[in-house]
């Protein structure tokens, strides 16, 4: 991916190996999708500004390219993130009463980069679960996350789990603005017990001591335990650790390889989560390569406040994060009028045989595939041989 | 394909039966021109606008949404057609000196609808080949046409040539401005001698008949004898009408069941091209499925005027005229944190198998799909029955 000199910054080609390995990546994981009953949709890349970004918050808003509708001299805004335009179909298009499962696999533009060398324009893939309130959804959705990192390649994975009603259960009862949550939040996020310290200090001191308790509540399964008897007992706080508890135990059956983690603390970039949320980290890179988690909320603005989980994923960063796979081998052949030689490649290529014919002129150029075999008269028979 | 109460006027989500026919045709092209040695490309959505429209024209300018980058202040555009960018990924980019065949497959966005009923965000699937300028490169490329729309399932096809020359050896050594040849080209599209004789009327009598000639020139194989009988000896013309019977020749071997059309004067939606284009129609479907042709001139705005011929389609218009591929069949298991159930249910999935697991509580809703099979546990083991 270069070519930067011509295109915008945080905007590149793609080109054919990285291409391939996109396209590769991008098949494995809908048809791992589809064997968990995910039914696929494409929500286009355009929509009406304020159905695209209802109920979103303004970190989205800030994401989000507009334009104008010549047709209709609306404001319309480029999808920054899929997950809204799915919540869409699932509460007004499919409108089921049961459990839906969908998936689904596009590019979304932001104005600005998420990071130092991130792109403007990830390929978003993605699963959602609507219609079940119960932790079996969010079981499934983690086991497919995981699954689909695995299929990447990806070995060494860290799965980091956290709940955004632990700090919401903290604060219950305070009388906070938005603002001063977010700052909090962000404070909690960096570990900043300073700054913590600063906001908070007209809260009750009980509230404080558990902010500043949550600072520390990062680390393996005995989180969970220590969060016990730290936190303050609080239906919302006993309902996550429990649920944290629940998950950790089938992910270890399931998943034995992957290192859990947990970061009571943590709730950045995750926005519109309501209930328990993950991240998976992989090696070689500081930030997660997937994010997920349970977003009951978020279908509330279009009329249905349906159960809600699912995760998304930058196809983009996976592949550059996973190994490389090998070119796929290609057979030669030379160009020719001759029935019985077109006849030959024709069949080749039906059998999903790559055959790069050699332009008259061209038959001593290289070519970009790995060339292993020709096709070429042997006593009047057009056959494959090695080169 | 509906939701248009919510989305803007030619924008649809894709739901689940139609993305899914989207995505297998998908694959089956990327494939289909892999085996012609074709490597994928991934251009951006967005570009600097003038590095999107250098040397395209003001047809393609209209139909492309702008807008501003926060980064850079500079004006963007978002993609109306890729064929530009694969062809500035070729001269600049892979910049090398042979044969290369690229194919691409993405979505392009459009300010206006190109027809009634079009979408104003097709879902572009293209090939070129750059590098070679003889007819072996048409032919390949025609090939490939008339493959892709056969492995959508459409049999009943026509394929329509025609050659830029031909209009332009008419007119050759005419000062005309590129206006009178628009209105003159569009004139010719819509068979409208009266307008054409109006336009024409200062030109010479030869010229004046040879125009009038046009427009009766189309039809079967005959039309090329004809055309070289009406029309005056001219090099370009001779060489477009010898091209255009050598690639009859060679696509009535290869594909019998096309049946071959000319039209020599339609030039619509050809703006770009320099040689042979052609067209794919379909039964149920008035416009063409399918352009593509030469246009040797469209890399010299990047500095390397290449040979290119090359094909687009939009994968939703192929889908919609495609018969429908039945659901793929699925088992449906119950939910349970046995062991030995979630390894059966993993390992069916492992072998492609479309699993659905009903969540608990919600066990006797319908599902969306085919389910034909159970996992059931029969006297202590799982195993898949019929339904």
């Amino acid at each position: 991916m270069s070519s930067a000199w011509l295109l915008p910054e945080h905007i590149a080609d793609v080109l054919p190996a990285q291409a391939r390995a996109i396209e590769e990546l991008r098949r494995e994981l809908l048809d791992m999708a589809r064997t968990y009953g995910c039914e696929l949709v494409m929500p286009p890349m355009l929509e009406h500004l304020e159905s695209l970004l209802s109920g979103t918050g303004h970190a989205l808003d800030l994401k989000t390219f507009k334009l104008v509708d010549q047709l209709s001299g609306r404001s319309l805004g480029l999808r920054a993130d899929t997950t809204p335009q799915v919540a869409r179909i699932d509460a007004h298009l499919l409108n089921r009463a049961g459990v839906t499962r969908l998936c689904y696999c596009g590019p979304v533009l932001h104005t600005r980069p998420e990071g130092l060398n991130a792109t403007r324009e990830p390929l978003q893939f993605g699963i959602e679960i609507y219609g079940h309130a119960g932790l079996e959804a969010d079981l499934e959705v983690q086991e497919l996350a995981l699954d689909a990192v695995h299929r990447a390649g990806l070995t060494d994975v860290a799965l980091d789990l956290g709940d955004a009603r632990i700090v919401r259960g903290v604060l219950a009862g305070q009388d906070l603005t938005p603002a001063a949550v977010s700052e909090l939040v962000a404070a909690l996020a960096t570990k900043d017990g300073a700054t913590l310290a600063r906001l908070t200090a007209s809260l009750p001191e009980a509230v404080r001591a558990s902010l500043q308790a949550l600072l520390t509540l990062y680390g393996g399964i005995e989180v969970l335990d220590r969060a016990r008897s730290l936190l303050p007992k609080n239906a919302l706080i006993d309902a996550a650790l429990d649920d944290l508890q629940w998950l950790a135990k089938h992910l270890q059956q399931t998943h034995p390889d992957a290192r859990l983690g947990f970061d009571l603390a943590d709730l950045t970039g995750y926005a519109y989560y309501s209930g328990v949320r993950f991240a998976l980290y992989a090696a070689g890179s500081s930030d997660a390569v997937l994010r997920g988690g349970r977003y009951d909320e978020v279908g509330a603005v279009f009329g249905r406040r349906r159960p809600a989980v699912g995760f998304s994923v930058d196809l983009k960063t996976l592949v550059a994060l996973s190994p490389v796979s090998p070119l796929r081998a290609a057979v030669r052949a030379p160009w020719g009028e001759d029935a019985t030689l077109r006849g030959a490649i024709r069949r080749l290529r039906e059998n999903g045989e790559t055959v790069v014919c050699m332009l008259p002129g061209h038959e001593h150029e290289g070519d970009e595939f790995d060339c292993d075999r020709e096709l070429a008269q042997v006593v009047g028979q057009w056959v494959v041989r090695a080169l």
